[in-house]
Protein backbone atom coordinates (compact mmCIF):
# COMPACT_ATOMS: atom_id res chain seq x y z
CA UNK A 1 0.00 0.00 0.00
CA UNK A 2 2.15 2.77 1.49
CA UNK A 3 5.27 4.01 -1.17
CA UNK A 4 8.13 5.98 0.02
CA UNK A 5 7.78 9.85 0.40
CA UNK A 6 10.74 10.81 -2.04
CA UNK A 7 9.14 8.92 -4.82
CA UNK A 8 6.03 11.38 -4.07
CA UNK A 9 8.12 14.39 -3.58
CA UNK A 10 9.92 14.10 -6.89
CA UNK A 11 6.34 13.25 -8.69
CA UNK A 12 5.53 16.29 -6.87
CA UNK A 13 8.64 18.41 -8.17
CA UNK A 14 9.52 19.14 -4.62
CA UNK A 15 12.84 18.98 -2.48
CA UNK A 16 12.25 19.35 0.75
CA UNK A 17 15.64 20.79 3.06
CA UNK A 18 13.76 19.10 6.09
CA UNK A 19 12.01 15.84 5.23
CA UNK A 20 10.78 15.21 8.23
CA UNK A 21 8.02 17.86 7.61
CA UNK A 22 7.01 15.72 4.37
CA UNK A 23 6.61 13.02 5.92
CA UNK A 24 4.45 14.51 8.91
CA UNK A 25 2.52 15.85 5.99
CA UNK A 26 1.68 12.32 5.31
CA UNK A 27 0.90 11.22 8.35
CA UNK A 28 -2.64 10.81 9.71
CA UNK A 29 -3.35 11.26 13.19
CA UNK A 30 -4.35 7.20 13.35
CA UNK A 31 -0.60 6.42 12.87
CA UNK A 32 0.74 8.32 15.64
CA UNK A 33 0.87 11.55 17.64
CA UNK A 34 3.24 13.59 15.36
CA UNK A 35 0.76 13.73 12.59
CA UNK A 36 -0.47 16.37 9.92
CA UNK A 37 -3.11 18.24 11.92
CA UNK A 38 -0.81 21.26 12.83
CA UNK A 39 0.82 21.35 9.21
CA UNK A 40 -3.12 21.04 7.46
CA UNK A 41 -4.01 24.45 9.83
CA UNK A 42 -1.40 25.92 8.29
CA UNK A 43 -1.78 24.62 4.96
CA UNK A 44 -5.30 25.61 5.07
CA UNK A 45 -5.09 29.12 5.80
CA UNK A 46 -1.77 29.56 3.61
CA UNK A 47 -4.29 28.07 0.49
CA UNK A 48 -6.64 30.18 1.04
CA UNK A 49 -4.85 33.20 0.81
CA UNK A 50 -2.85 32.01 -2.16
CA UNK A 51 -6.15 31.54 -3.93
CA UNK A 52 -7.71 34.48 -2.18
CA UNK A 53 -5.01 36.89 -3.99
CA UNK A 54 -5.11 35.26 -7.19
CA UNK A 55 -8.76 35.68 -7.60
CA UNK A 56 -8.18 39.14 -6.47
CA UNK A 57 -6.00 39.92 -9.30
CA UNK A 58 -7.57 37.40 -12.09
CA UNK A 59 -11.47 39.46 -11.76
CA UNK A 60 -10.83 42.83 -11.02
CA UNK A 61 -14.42 43.10 -11.64
CA UNK A 62 -16.00 40.77 -9.15
CA UNK A 63 -17.25 41.97 -5.95
CA UNK A 64 -16.08 40.55 -2.82
CA UNK A 65 -19.06 37.82 -2.44
CA UNK A 66 -18.60 36.54 -6.04
CA UNK A 67 -14.65 36.04 -5.20
CA UNK A 68 -15.94 34.60 -2.16
CA UNK A 69 -18.04 32.11 -3.80
CA UNK A 70 -15.41 31.42 -6.63
CA UNK A 71 -13.12 30.03 -3.88
CA UNK A 72 -15.53 28.55 -1.72
CA UNK A 73 -16.03 26.65 -5.35
CA UNK A 74 -12.52 25.81 -5.75
CA UNK A 75 -11.19 25.12 -2.42
CA UNK A 76 -13.08 22.89 -0.46
CA UNK A 77 -12.54 18.81 0.69
CA UNK A 78 -14.12 17.56 -2.33
CA UNK A 79 -12.31 19.89 -4.91
CA UNK A 80 -9.23 18.97 -2.83
CA UNK A 81 -9.52 15.11 -2.60
CA UNK A 82 -9.71 14.85 -6.28
CA UNK A 83 -6.36 16.91 -6.64
CA UNK A 84 -5.14 14.40 -3.87
CA UNK A 85 -6.22 11.51 -6.12
CA UNK A 86 -4.58 13.04 -9.39
CA UNK A 87 -1.57 13.18 -7.32
CA UNK A 88 -1.78 9.71 -6.04
CA UNK A 89 -1.70 10.51 -2.41
CA UNK A 90 -3.57 8.04 -1.35
CA UNK A 91 -0.65 5.61 -1.70
CA UNK A 92 1.38 7.52 0.10
CA UNK A 93 -0.30 8.00 3.54
CA UNK A 94 0.81 7.08 6.71
CA UNK A 95 -2.14 5.42 8.60
CA UNK A 96 -2.90 3.87 12.01
CA UNK A 97 -4.38 0.13 11.74
CA UNK A 98 -7.91 1.19 12.00
CA UNK A 99 -7.93 3.34 8.86
CA UNK A 100 -5.81 1.39 6.98
CA UNK A 101 -8.13 -1.27 6.98
CA UNK A 102 -11.40 0.82 6.56
CA UNK A 103 -9.63 2.26 3.71
CA UNK A 104 -8.98 5.82 4.83
CA UNK A 105 -6.74 6.32 2.25
CA UNK A 106 -9.80 6.94 0.17
CA UNK A 107 -11.65 8.95 2.09
CA UNK A 108 -12.09 12.57 1.07
CA UNK A 109 -11.15 14.47 4.67
CA UNK A 110 -7.93 12.02 5.09
CA UNK A 111 -6.90 13.17 1.32
CA UNK A 112 -7.47 16.95 1.28
CA UNK A 113 -6.42 17.43 4.98
CA UNK A 114 -2.99 15.69 3.65
CA UNK A 115 -2.87 17.59 0.94
CA UNK A 116 -3.53 20.58 2.99
CA UNK A 117 -0.70 19.47 5.02
CA UNK A 118 1.94 19.66 2.14
CA UNK A 119 1.28 23.08 1.24
CA UNK A 120 2.30 23.47 5.64
CA UNK A 121 5.00 21.71 4.64
CA UNK A 122 6.18 23.66 2.22
CA UNK A 123 5.57 26.89 3.75
CA UNK A 124 7.67 26.41 6.56
CA UNK A 125 10.75 24.37 4.23
CA UNK A 126 10.18 26.48 1.55
CA UNK A 127 8.88 29.85 2.19
CA UNK A 128 5.75 31.49 0.94
CA UNK A 129 6.46 32.25 -2.69
CA UNK A 130 7.40 28.59 -3.34
CA UNK A 131 4.63 27.53 -1.43
CA UNK A 132 2.08 29.84 -3.53
CA UNK A 133 4.27 28.81 -7.21
CA UNK A 134 3.01 25.13 -5.75
CA UNK A 135 -0.90 25.61 -5.12
CA UNK A 136 -1.01 27.85 -8.29
CA UNK A 137 0.17 24.99 -10.87
CA UNK A 138 -1.39 22.23 -8.52
CA UNK A 139 -4.74 24.63 -9.49
CA UNK A 140 -3.82 25.74 -12.87
CA UNK A 141 -6.67 24.13 -14.54
CA UNK A 142 -9.23 24.80 -12.57
CA UNK A 143 -7.65 28.73 -12.53
CA UNK A 144 -7.83 28.79 -16.30
CA UNK A 145 -11.60 26.63 -16.31
CA UNK A 146 -12.95 29.62 -13.87
CA UNK A 147 -15.31 32.12 -15.62
CA UNK A 148 -17.32 34.78 -13.68
CA UNK A 149 -20.90 33.61 -15.45
CA UNK A 150 -21.57 30.89 -12.89
CA UNK A 151 -21.00 33.33 -9.97
CA UNK A 152 -22.60 36.35 -10.83
CA UNK A 153 -26.07 34.79 -9.80
CA UNK A 154 -26.56 34.82 -6.10
CA UNK A 155 -27.28 31.58 -4.50
CA UNK A 156 -30.53 32.58 -3.81
CA UNK A 157 -31.39 33.01 -7.37
CA UNK A 158 -29.12 30.25 -8.25
CA UNK A 159 -31.04 27.93 -5.85
CA UNK A 160 -33.97 29.24 -7.40
CA UNK A 161 -33.64 28.84 -11.06
CA UNK A 162 -32.60 25.51 -10.31
CA UNK A 163 -35.81 24.32 -8.63
CA UNK A 164 -37.82 25.96 -11.75
CA UNK A 165 -35.63 24.28 -13.78
CA UNK A 166 -36.74 20.89 -12.04
CA UNK A 167 -40.64 22.19 -12.09
CA UNK A 168 -40.31 22.08 -8.10
CA UNK A 169 -41.62 23.74 -5.54
CA UNK A 170 -39.63 27.02 -4.78
CA UNK A 171 -37.02 27.07 -1.68
CA UNK A 172 -38.84 28.53 1.51
CA UNK A 173 -36.91 30.51 4.16
CA UNK A 174 -38.03 31.03 7.74
CA UNK A 175 -35.96 33.13 10.12
CA UNK A 176 -35.55 30.95 13.31
CA UNK A 177 -33.53 33.11 15.64
CA UNK A 178 -32.39 36.81 16.21
CA UNK A 179 -29.65 37.51 18.66
CA UNK A 180 -27.04 40.28 19.19
CA UNK A 181 -28.30 43.98 19.58
CA UNK A 182 -28.50 46.75 16.79
CA UNK A 183 -25.77 46.60 14.15
CA UNK A 184 -24.37 43.77 15.61
CA UNK A 185 -27.85 41.42 15.22
CA UNK A 186 -27.33 38.14 13.77
CA UNK A 187 -29.93 36.67 11.86
CA UNK A 188 -30.06 32.88 11.87
CA UNK A 189 -32.51 31.16 8.62
CA UNK A 190 -33.97 28.23 7.46
CA UNK A 191 -34.30 27.08 4.06
CA UNK A 192 -36.02 24.24 3.14
CA UNK A 193 -35.90 22.85 -0.65
CA UNK A 194 -38.27 20.13 -1.57
CA UNK A 195 -34.88 17.71 -2.71
CA UNK A 196 -34.02 17.46 0.83
CA UNK A 197 -34.65 15.84 3.47
CA UNK A 198 -33.25 18.35 6.50
CA UNK A 199 -33.47 22.08 6.12
CA UNK A 200 -30.36 24.17 5.62
CA UNK A 201 -29.39 26.93 7.90
CA UNK A 202 -27.63 30.44 7.38
CA UNK A 203 -26.67 33.12 9.38
CA UNK A 204 -25.88 36.77 8.53
CA UNK A 205 -25.84 40.16 9.88
CA UNK A 206 -29.15 40.83 8.04
CA UNK A 207 -32.22 38.44 6.71
CA UNK A 208 -30.98 38.65 3.34
CA UNK A 209 -27.07 37.55 3.78
CA UNK A 210 -28.65 34.63 6.27
CA UNK A 211 -31.09 33.55 3.41
CA UNK A 212 -28.12 33.58 1.01
CA UNK A 213 -26.06 31.84 3.26
CA UNK A 214 -28.56 29.08 3.77
CA UNK A 215 -29.42 28.85 -0.15
CA UNK A 216 -25.42 28.14 -0.36
CA UNK A 217 -25.98 25.42 2.11
CA UNK A 218 -28.83 24.55 0.09
CA UNK A 219 -26.96 24.03 -3.38
CA UNK A 220 -24.06 22.57 -1.76
CA UNK A 221 -26.20 19.95 -0.35
CA UNK A 222 -27.62 19.62 -3.57
CA UNK A 223 -24.68 19.43 -5.19
CA UNK A 224 -23.18 16.39 -2.86
CA UNK A 225 -26.56 14.51 -3.43
CA UNK A 226 -25.80 14.35 -7.19
CA UNK A 227 -22.18 13.49 -6.53
CA UNK B 1 -14.50 64.29 10.92
CA UNK B 2 -12.04 62.53 7.78
CA UNK B 3 -8.39 63.59 8.33
CA UNK B 4 -5.90 63.02 5.04
CA UNK B 5 -4.69 58.93 4.46
CA UNK B 6 -1.53 60.50 4.40
CA UNK B 7 -1.48 61.27 7.92
CA UNK B 8 -2.47 58.23 8.69
CA UNK B 9 -0.01 56.41 6.76
CA UNK B 10 2.99 57.74 8.46
CA UNK B 11 1.72 57.31 11.82
CA UNK B 12 1.02 53.52 10.85
CA UNK B 13 4.54 53.75 9.07
CA UNK B 14 2.75 52.52 6.10
CA UNK B 15 4.20 54.37 2.38
CA UNK B 16 2.38 53.62 -0.40
CA UNK B 17 4.17 53.06 -4.02
CA UNK B 18 0.36 52.96 -4.99
CA UNK B 19 -1.46 55.49 -3.04
CA UNK B 20 -4.95 55.31 -4.26
CA UNK B 21 -4.97 51.35 -2.71
CA UNK B 22 -4.55 52.79 0.56
CA UNK B 23 -7.40 55.66 -0.12
CA UNK B 24 -10.00 52.63 -1.13
CA UNK B 25 -8.64 50.22 1.84
CA UNK B 26 -10.20 53.45 3.59
CA UNK B 27 -13.54 53.75 1.94
CA UNK B 28 -16.67 52.34 3.32
CA UNK B 29 -18.94 50.70 0.63
CA UNK B 30 -21.25 53.39 1.70
CA UNK B 31 -19.20 56.38 0.22
CA UNK B 32 -18.74 54.88 -3.48
CA UNK B 33 -18.54 51.64 -6.05
CA UNK B 34 -14.50 51.64 -5.22
CA UNK B 35 -14.81 50.46 -2.00
CA UNK B 36 -12.58 48.21 0.44
CA UNK B 37 -15.10 45.47 0.03
CA UNK B 38 -12.41 43.45 -2.40
CA UNK B 39 -9.66 44.16 -0.37
CA UNK B 40 -10.91 43.35 2.78
CA UNK B 41 -11.34 39.54 1.53
CA UNK B 42 -8.02 39.90 0.63
CA UNK B 43 -7.09 41.22 3.65
CA UNK B 44 -8.73 38.78 5.83
CA UNK B 45 -6.93 35.49 4.57
CA UNK B 46 -3.31 37.02 4.96
CA UNK B 47 -4.02 38.14 8.44
CA UNK B 48 -5.38 34.64 8.60
CA UNK B 49 -2.35 32.89 7.46
CA UNK B 50 0.31 35.11 9.01
CA UNK B 51 -1.38 34.76 12.47
CA UNK B 52 -1.78 31.14 11.88
CA UNK B 53 2.26 30.82 11.08
CA UNK B 54 3.06 32.76 13.97
CA UNK B 55 0.76 30.36 16.37
CA UNK B 56 2.31 27.35 14.75
CA UNK B 57 5.59 28.50 15.37
CA UNK B 58 5.44 30.19 18.84
CA UNK B 59 3.15 27.04 20.55
CA UNK B 60 5.09 23.99 19.00
CA UNK B 61 3.65 21.99 21.62
CA UNK B 62 -0.02 23.21 20.82
CA UNK B 63 -2.98 21.14 18.69
CA UNK B 64 -4.61 22.15 15.67
CA UNK B 65 -7.69 22.60 17.79
CA UNK B 66 -5.40 24.95 20.21
CA UNK B 67 -4.17 26.65 17.52
CA UNK B 68 -7.69 27.03 16.22
CA UNK B 69 -8.77 28.42 19.03
CA UNK B 70 -6.10 30.91 19.82
CA UNK B 71 -6.48 32.22 16.45
CA UNK B 72 -9.96 32.31 17.02
CA UNK B 73 -9.22 34.87 20.00
CA UNK B 74 -6.59 36.86 18.36
CA UNK B 75 -8.73 37.75 15.30
CA UNK B 76 -11.96 38.93 15.15
CA UNK B 77 -14.52 41.54 14.67
CA UNK B 78 -13.78 43.19 18.57
CA UNK B 79 -10.24 42.22 18.60
CA UNK B 80 -9.41 43.86 15.47
CA UNK B 81 -12.17 46.98 16.15
CA UNK B 82 -10.35 47.79 19.14
CA UNK B 83 -6.85 47.94 17.08
CA UNK B 84 -8.56 49.73 14.73
CA UNK B 85 -9.51 52.24 17.16
CA UNK B 86 -5.74 52.04 18.91
CA UNK B 87 -5.18 53.54 15.57
CA UNK B 88 -7.89 56.14 15.25
CA UNK B 89 -8.85 54.85 12.00
CA UNK B 90 -12.01 55.93 12.42
CA UNK B 91 -11.25 59.48 11.73
CA UNK B 92 -9.76 58.20 8.56
CA UNK B 93 -12.89 56.76 6.88
CA UNK B 94 -14.34 57.81 3.87
CA UNK B 95 -18.09 56.86 4.64
CA UNK B 96 -21.04 57.55 2.66
CA UNK B 97 -23.38 60.68 4.17
CA UNK B 98 -25.79 57.68 5.86
CA UNK B 99 -23.46 55.69 7.73
CA UNK B 100 -21.76 59.27 9.08
CA UNK B 101 -24.87 60.44 10.68
CA UNK B 102 -25.49 57.13 11.85
CA UNK B 103 -21.56 56.72 13.71
CA UNK B 104 -20.61 54.47 11.07
CA UNK B 105 -16.85 55.48 12.04
CA UNK B 106 -17.31 53.50 15.36
CA UNK B 107 -19.20 50.62 14.31
CA UNK B 108 -16.89 47.19 14.88
CA UNK B 109 -17.65 45.85 11.69
CA UNK B 110 -17.01 49.04 9.67
CA UNK B 111 -13.43 49.19 11.70
CA UNK B 112 -12.41 46.08 11.37
CA UNK B 113 -13.27 45.57 7.88
CA UNK B 114 -11.03 49.13 7.35
CA UNK B 115 -8.17 47.23 9.19
CA UNK B 116 -8.32 44.26 6.91
CA UNK B 117 -8.65 46.03 3.80
CA UNK B 118 -5.34 47.82 5.04
CA UNK B 119 -3.60 44.47 4.89
CA UNK B 120 -4.98 43.24 1.67
CA UNK B 121 -3.57 46.93 0.30
CA UNK B 122 -0.24 46.06 1.80
CA UNK B 123 0.19 42.60 0.50
CA UNK B 124 -0.77 44.12 -2.85
CA UNK B 125 1.60 47.03 -2.66
CA UNK B 126 4.61 45.94 -0.81
CA UNK B 127 4.07 41.96 -1.25
CA UNK B 128 3.54 39.12 1.44
CA UNK B 129 6.62 39.35 3.97
CA UNK B 130 6.30 42.91 3.98
CA UNK B 131 2.36 42.32 4.78
CA UNK B 132 3.51 40.07 7.57
CA UNK B 133 5.89 42.33 9.16
CA UNK B 134 3.23 44.92 9.87
CA UNK B 135 0.53 42.37 10.83
CA UNK B 136 3.05 40.86 13.78
CA UNK B 137 4.47 44.54 14.59
CA UNK B 138 0.47 45.19 15.14
CA UNK B 139 -0.33 42.03 17.04
CA UNK B 140 2.94 41.96 18.66
CA UNK B 141 1.80 42.93 22.26
CA UNK B 142 -1.18 40.57 21.88
CA UNK B 143 0.64 37.73 20.65
CA UNK B 144 3.26 37.98 23.43
CA UNK B 145 0.33 38.07 26.21
CA UNK B 146 -0.88 34.86 24.73
CA UNK B 147 -0.37 32.07 26.95
CA UNK B 148 -1.23 28.09 26.61
CA UNK B 149 -2.95 28.23 30.12
CA UNK B 150 -6.14 29.37 28.91
CA UNK B 151 -6.59 27.25 25.72
CA UNK B 152 -5.74 23.74 26.93
CA UNK B 153 -9.24 23.09 27.94
CA UNK B 154 -11.31 22.68 25.64
CA UNK B 155 -14.79 24.86 25.17
CA UNK B 156 -17.29 21.87 26.39
CA UNK B 157 -15.06 22.05 29.78
CA UNK B 158 -14.04 25.62 30.04
CA UNK B 159 -18.42 26.00 29.11
CA UNK B 160 -18.90 23.53 32.25
CA UNK B 161 -16.66 25.29 34.92
CA UNK B 162 -18.04 28.34 34.00
CA UNK B 163 -21.38 27.47 34.88
CA UNK B 164 -20.09 25.61 37.87
CA UNK B 165 -18.61 28.93 39.17
CA UNK B 166 -21.94 30.38 38.97
CA UNK B 167 -23.38 27.58 39.92
CA UNK B 168 -26.09 27.50 37.44
CA UNK B 169 -27.19 24.41 35.77
CA UNK B 170 -25.15 22.68 33.13
CA UNK B 171 -25.15 22.82 29.45
CA UNK B 172 -27.52 21.11 27.86
CA UNK B 173 -26.42 19.21 24.33
CA UNK B 174 -29.37 17.89 21.56
CA UNK B 175 -28.52 16.26 18.67
CA UNK B 176 -30.69 18.68 15.58
CA UNK B 177 -29.72 16.75 12.81
CA UNK B 178 -27.85 14.50 11.34
CA UNK B 179 -26.61 14.97 7.12
CA UNK B 180 -24.09 12.91 4.41
CA UNK B 181 -23.35 9.41 4.78
CA UNK B 182 -20.59 7.18 6.51
CA UNK B 183 -17.66 8.97 6.84
CA UNK B 184 -18.69 12.16 5.65
CA UNK B 185 -21.92 12.74 8.15
CA UNK B 186 -22.50 15.84 9.58
CA UNK B 187 -23.92 16.19 12.63
CA UNK B 188 -25.16 19.37 14.09
CA UNK B 189 -26.18 19.95 17.68
CA UNK B 190 -27.69 22.15 19.45
CA UNK B 191 -26.30 24.05 23.44
CA UNK B 192 -28.86 25.39 25.98
CA UNK B 193 -27.25 27.50 28.32
CA UNK B 194 -29.11 28.96 31.30
CA UNK B 195 -27.82 32.34 30.67
CA UNK B 196 -28.22 32.69 27.04
CA UNK B 197 -32.36 32.93 25.41
CA UNK B 198 -31.27 31.59 22.33
CA UNK B 199 -29.59 28.29 21.92
CA UNK B 200 -26.45 27.59 20.56
CA UNK B 201 -25.68 25.25 17.54
CA UNK B 202 -22.07 23.44 16.13
CA UNK B 203 -21.86 21.44 13.66
CA UNK B 204 -18.80 18.49 13.14
CA UNK B 205 -17.76 15.46 11.47
CA UNK B 206 -18.75 13.81 15.19
CA UNK B 207 -20.80 14.73 17.33
CA UNK B 208 -18.37 15.34 19.84
CA UNK B 209 -16.72 17.85 17.10
CA UNK B 210 -20.30 19.36 17.17
CA UNK B 211 -20.57 19.47 20.37
CA UNK B 212 -17.33 21.16 21.08
CA UNK B 213 -18.33 23.86 18.01
CA UNK B 214 -21.48 24.66 20.15
CA UNK B 215 -19.82 25.20 23.44
CA UNK B 216 -18.02 27.20 21.17
CA UNK B 217 -20.62 29.48 20.45
CA UNK B 218 -22.15 29.67 23.61
CA UNK B 219 -19.15 30.71 24.94
CA UNK B 220 -18.68 33.62 22.42
CA UNK B 221 -22.50 34.80 23.35
CA UNK B 222 -21.61 34.62 26.85
CA UNK B 223 -18.99 36.94 26.08
CA UNK B 224 -20.37 39.12 24.07
CA UNK B 225 -23.48 39.79 26.61
CA UNK B 226 -20.68 40.54 29.07
CA UNK B 227 -18.85 43.12 26.77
Amino acid sequence: MRKKPEILGRKLGLEFQDSALFTMALTHRSATARNNERLEFLGDAVLGFVIAQQLYEQFPEASEGVLSRLRAGLVNQQSLAALARKLDLGNYLLLGSGELKSGGYRRDSILSDALEAIMGAIVLDQGVEACRQWILNLFAEDLAALTLDNWRKDPKTQLQELMQSRQLELPEYTLVSLSGQNHEQLFKVQCRVAMLEQPCFGSGTSRKKAEQAAAEQALAALHKEQA
